[in-house]
């Protein structure tokens, strides 16, 4: 879990765009936690293959929601700041947009 | 995280086709849960949204691959041994699998 | 869009899975065919990105169902004989299923 | 394949974000175009089930390729021109940004 000295530079003394829906994604966040803990119950108690999949798979549906919500705090925030303020910063933004919607769509 | 009567009835006396695998799942499934846990607290630091999502991509990944280990072992286990035993049951099964499977398309 | 040799003997003289739904799967792919071709002609017309995105996303979530069905059909049909007549070839059969839902999952 | 009035109207004139790649996307989807017709062909000549379904991967595959370089040059085009002139249609643009990803994403 590293972050590139750039991206450290250039964010730390600034909000990031999800700041207006922090208390949001971490309530979400606390639940994915707790999904994947009764998953591992699931495990420990020899609970049926299909059954513990079901689980997996909504919580892995949960966590993209996330990143969707997080998607859209980025483009509403920084995004658009960067777009408004400074062209150069803008050109980066979408780069790294672009890398994250890679990563995001596995490939 | 509720499981049908019928799959706990025909389930509830036998080992879950991934017993062989118990270990190595927990172990994954802890480790992501640890990574839920890193996320959290990357938005609880107002660290940059990207930085962030990257994490997202990496512990969605990570439940994608216990996803297709308990898959390789339900196929191996459960699958196998119902079409060598019992030609209902092996129905049954490979119904299941494939409304399993279409849920982990995101069907 | 090769086939490895290994395969090619093992399988050339018999009927694949999805021999059953053949037709079904053709007239899928016919359709999928023509959502690119009109996916094209949106492009050279200038479309909004947005509506044109709306289209590509159908005719992905068009491919995975045929891909799923392949999968029921493989199953069913390949799968099962396999774990009934030869266990070697059961075991071949189970690792190639893994790596495919490997690739379809794009781990 | 239908577009809202909505979006016909406020686009109708305007060249789309992707103008710049048009020839590059275009090529792209002449090419899925042929990898279609070739699964076509496989399962016409009753190609095996697992060797269909690595050819489908593949063609999924580059079906999210070109989402993901219309998508970055939507950003890059029409959501950038948005910000800079009109905050109204940039809010419009943020919400139909984050409904594409939901549709990409499978959510």
């Amino acid at each position: 879990m590293t972050t590139s000295p750039a991206t450290a530079r250039d964010h730390q003394h600034q909000a990031p765009g999800y700041a207006g829906h922090k208390a949001d994604h971490l309530a979400r966040l606390n639940k994915i936690e707790g999904q994947i803990r009764g998953i591992s119950r699931m495990v420990t108690d020899d609970r049926y293959c299909i059954d513990v999949l079901t689980q997996i798979t909504a919580a892995s549906r949960a966590l993209q929601e996330v990143a969707l919500g997080l998607l859209d705090d980025h483009v509403r925030g920084c995004v658009d700041n960067a777009v408004r303020t400074d062209p150069d910063q803008a050109e980066q933004k979408f780069t790294e947009l672009n890398d994250a919607l890679r990563r995001a769509l596995r490939l």
